[in-house]
């Protein structure tokens, strides 16, 4: 069951080391530590944690693990199991997904608001398991809903994956009993590609009754995880990893979510990333739905009803090519000038840009009026504009971009 | 079973036979009859149709019944059946309700759009049986539906229509199978006051398997048509119908409707009235709420998601408390100043006031932008604005309601 490695000629031992080192020694979702991180580098900043050299916000997250971690034993724990670590020096990191991340995070810390970095705070690393040749799908759709689901949100959940799969995009959910499992077990059948992110460990699936699926997703797919082998999937790590359901995804749709549904974190951290949030509407005699409907009925969130494939196919696919082809574009040359960039996206998405002052920001409710369009038309342009590094948000709405070089 | 005459000082014979006439000569809905009325009063009116000497487009739809009305004839059938001939010119007259059409109709017609013109024409009579004290209730919501509705929206139509009625809202709806049927019985079972809006003449009862449901609405609340006794349901009175439906109603809630149901036709009107629609999700497996989730993403339409009696009661209570003042001040004084009627809304109304622009008019967006409010905010404060006196709509938007005298 042992994939081929996932970088062969990538990362250095060194590096992989000092990321698996990252993964164990704090919780996901530490922007300070990210922050550090990525101004350091991996393997002198693993040297300044270790001799305690490091700030105190870095100290302070990294100080009751940092003695007591060993990334030689996690690493081999982990090739037993058939896991591979992915790192953001490889190739395969998720980079425009991840992008989103941390621009939002960005967004916040200007803000100055707090939970809303950690909410968006990019991962350090991940753990991956599964058959997957492009473990970051760009082409993708996360399912998420009730882990008590009705049989009517299991039959919703199913058709969607099913008819996404069959179109070759890949489902994307957790591993939870309900729409999860529902999502997982019909992309299966249309022999399509699905993730599960989990919460904890990839050696020990949860819940354990899921083990097959688990398996036979592995298989066909992806298993993906922020945390070491051997983690306990506890609660303050679904919530994290939720983040990451949403960033990995093109859009997320909410099938069936209770009031006080863990779903309802996920559809947060979607329109938190600027991602389109896309929610199933269901029987207003039933609770299951009645999260789902509080989600259309947001302000500010901007949901979209969907109710076929057909309609997720219609927010997704555009987005997806497009971001296909900004990926392109920065591998070939990542400088690509904003003029070129504007050519890579589609003409609405163009229109839209054309509407933003040229200094400063504006709401999206104002951008919509200036250019004209209907504010969903807006919403459904901004990530493609967002992904092509067009536009960036901040607190007030969004911007034009600012020039790197 | 024969009820107290609707207006006993009110409106003379001779003016209930000219709107008797008016009410047989034409079918209901065309703008420049009801223009050459308003024009001329009911009873020149009649005697030029009855000469010939009228302009053309009145003559075009007169012409082929003005020898064959009997206005005498049809009040003494009607007075058999216990119906009486409500008129504009009696106290009880829904001139408030009336007047949104009335705006809209101009609106149209500014706009040269034929079509929501005939939408938006006033009634020129109404045959109202029933022992409703106010046959034009202010505080009122119209529930509509699918003739082959489920069990699941029949359920959902009792449980709203018997929740308003039990907090003093009439309910208003067709007669029809279906939804219409279960939110009538619901409020019946309440004892709420319910009201059925025909399109056909009240002596007989469409569909006739209804005639005892239309015996008890008539006991309970009221029966309300615009066509004479006598006449039978067609097609285009049930479009025309519609649009009395949603005047008459604070506002409407589609229920269960698939894409071609004529409730959407209700909505329609409701829009063209700029009176707030509500809509009820279903599950998106059946195609009876195919069109409720329509109406939800159609743009222009800013629908409503509504779940239950309070959400439906948080958006038209308020609206009918502001028309009930409104009405209040009108009789007492109609002239009142825009500053008294300003001092009449709602803080919310008045703050959305003054996004107005001083001339000319913007797009409901604009506005919402301009007062720094969510769209659906200032959707819910228009009709409050509009029945005031204090806003029109045009083609463009929204504007400041120019002053008369």
């Amino acid at each position: 069951m042992t994939g081929p490695p996932l970088d062969a000629a990538g990362p250095s031992p060194e590096l992989l080391r000092a990321r698996a080192f990252m993964s164990r020694v704090a919780e996901p979702g530490h922007w300070a530590l990210w922050r550090f991180v990525e101004q350091y580098g991996p393997i002198d900043a693993v040297r300044a944690i270790v001799a305690g050299t490091v700030p105190d916000d870095v100290a302070a997250v990294t100080a009751a693990r940092r003695d007591r971690t060993d990334p030689d034993a996690d690493l081999d724990v982990a090739a037993r199991h058939g896991i591979r670590l992915l790192v953001p020096e490889s190739a395969r990191w998720p980079t425009t997904a991840f992008a989103a991340l941390q621009r939002a995070a960005t967004a916040a810390g200007a803000a100055r608001r707090v939970e809303l970095m950690a909410m968006a705070t990019p991962p350090l690393a991940l753990w991956v398991k599964g058959s997957l040749d492009e473990a970051l799908p760009v082409r993708s759709v996360a399912i998420v809903g009730s882990r008590s689901s009705t049989a009517y949100g299991d039959a919703v959940a199913a058709e969607l994956a099913f008819g996404l799969a069959r179109r070759g995009v890949v489902v994307i959910s957790g591993g939870a009993f309900g729409i999860d499992a529902a999502a997982h077990r019909a992309a299966l059948a249309a022999e399509g590609a699905t993730v599960i992110v989990s919460a904890g460990g990839l050696d020990r699936p949860y819940p354990a009754a899921h083990a097959n699926l688990f398996e036979r997703v592995a298989h066909a797919g992806a298993l993906i995880s922020e945390s070491p082998p051997g983690t306990a999937p506890q609660r303050h790590r679904f919530l994290s990893r939720n983040r990451l359901i949403a960033a990995l995804a093109g859009g997320t749709v909410v099938v069936e979510a209770a009031l006080r549904s863990g779903a309802l974190n996920t559809a947060a951290h979607c329109v938190n990333q600027g991602r389109p949030l896309m929610v199933v509407p269901g029987p207003v005699t039933s609770g299951r739905s009645a999260g789902c409907h509080a989600l259309l009925r947001r302000e500010g969130y901007s949901a979209l009803l969907v109710e076929s494939v057909d309609d997720v196919i219609g927010v997704v696919g555009r987005i997806s090519e497009v971001a296909v082809r900004t990926a392109v574009n920065t591998n070939t040359g990542s400088d690509m000038s904003r003029r070129g960039r504007l050519d890579s996206v589609d003409a609405l998405a163009r229109r839209v840009f054309d509407g933003l002052p040229a200094r400063g920001s504006i709401s999206v409710e104002r951008l919509a009026s200036r250019c004209g369009f209907d504010i969903r038309e807006v919403i459904r342009a901004l990530p493609v504009l967002e992904m092509a590094g067009l536009v960036e948000r901040d607190e007030s709405g969004v911007r034009i971009a600012v020039e790197l070089g």
